[in-house]
């Protein structure tokens, strides 16, 4: 008997988010259903992060108690010989019986990836936003940058009970060639928040929001403020980091 | 009434090849029936690459005759309007009507992508070819860079009637992490040669076969001779250049 947990990656397009849906089928699910033909038991998982339908993860992290003393090398590959393809575990530890994979969770990071093309691209289709007209991503990483701190990001998530006060470790936005990537590392993350702030800044990318207008709307601290969220493809849960828990390659 | 040339770019991975086959889904079968849908027309396209079942492209070139006056930026517009989303125009243009789309390419060029990770990746799973045990990416390189020149490449090809010289311009192998890729520029490509030369550079990459055996399988000349293919999931069609069309960015 003990805890273990999981770094796992998936691709979330055709799943109804991380979390166990009736009817449905989601990451928890299919994970819970291949810890039960490998060990034979009946587990629930916790994850450190909710991601929603259509997002990815190249490093969620997922943690479960277990009667099996299987090896972590052999739970790697037992469990991705049950998993479906588009689940994977990359990694497994055990980990003392206190461990919570979210109230332990010191560090979080999410990308955002958006194809700025005139045409569609079909091998980028799954993973990234389309925005036809021209992006600065210099603009955006200007109003990224005013995000980093310890602020509160109401107006980057809906109604929200308990404090939007959230630390922001990094924020930035690079551009290579037609892709432009968003990166946001925080301790942890309101609901929607990195979805809603990319809709914010790709309006500042395109001219439309002024870098004064966008702390404006950081400032208001008003539910919704930030304007529509972006698409959930594009987006991927990289890496959760632990106080004692070696950290994974993300 | 002239001739149009396109730049198409799709995920193979659900159609049976670009060839149109009665009864399955292809690449050709899926833009003539989108060019049918805009112009009205019936018409038969021709495509630099034949690529096979699950095999992508970044930059096939295609070519039809039309009597449709629509300029070509409307043409990108309305096909990717009738065209699933995998299968993109990137560029149309108007050329002679004497310009042939296989006879008249100068080049073409593919990449491989093979992913060398102990665990699956599900955000790769479609875009690369999985090796478990470590690559020699070094080795791979130097057996590789054997093919360059005008050569008889019957090893790496099935039984084929017609000359089996080509000129390949270049071959090479790098690696970015898990990822290791192998470009290949030639004049033109035998059936399967990628793919064929792959599967033998892999082997060089295990210390299966050593570069002097390689050397060997090449200069057999013996259909075959190179061993297994690798799998359609990690070849991508990249670019294919004419002498009087500006070249395509890949």
């Amino acid at each position: 008997m003990g805890k273990v947990v999981l770094v796992i990656e998936y691709d979330g397009t055709e799943y109804h988010g991380f979390q166990l849906q009736e009817g449905a089928p989601t990451i928890q699910g299919e994970v819970e259903r291949a810890i039960q033909s490998l060990t034979g038991e009946r587990v629930r998982i916790a994850g450190a992060g909710r991601t929603d339908a259509g997002v990815h993860a190249r490093g969620q992290v997922v943690a479960f108690v277990t009667e099996s003393t299987l090896p972590p090398e052999t739970m790697v590959r037992g469990l991705n010989f049950y998993l479906p393809q588009d689940i994977a575990v990359k990694k497994a530890r055990r980990v003392a019986d206190s461990f919570n994979v979210r109230r332990d969770a010191l560090r979080r990071e999410y990308r955002y990836l958006i194809l700025n093309s005139q045409t569609p691209s079909p091998l980028w289709h799954r993973y990234a936003c389309l925005v036809s007209r021209p992006l600065s991503a210099e603009a955006m990483d200007e109003a990224a940058g005013a995000l980093v701190g310890r602020k509160d990001f109401a107006s980057f998530t809906g109604a929200y009970k308990g404090s939007t006060v959230r630390t922001v470790y990094n924020a930035g936005v690079r551009r290579k060639g037609d892709l432009v990537s968003f990166d946001m590392a925080a301790n942890s993350f309101l609901p929607h928040q990195v979805r809603n702030t990319v809709g914010a800044l790709v309006s500042v990318g395109l001219g439309r929001v002024s870098i004064g207008e966008f702390l404006g709307i950081l400032m208001s601290e008003s539910p919704g403020a930030c304007g529509p969220a972006a698409t959930p493809r594009g987006l991927y849960l990289m890496k959760v980091s632990y106080p004692d828990i070696e950290e994974q390659d993300s």
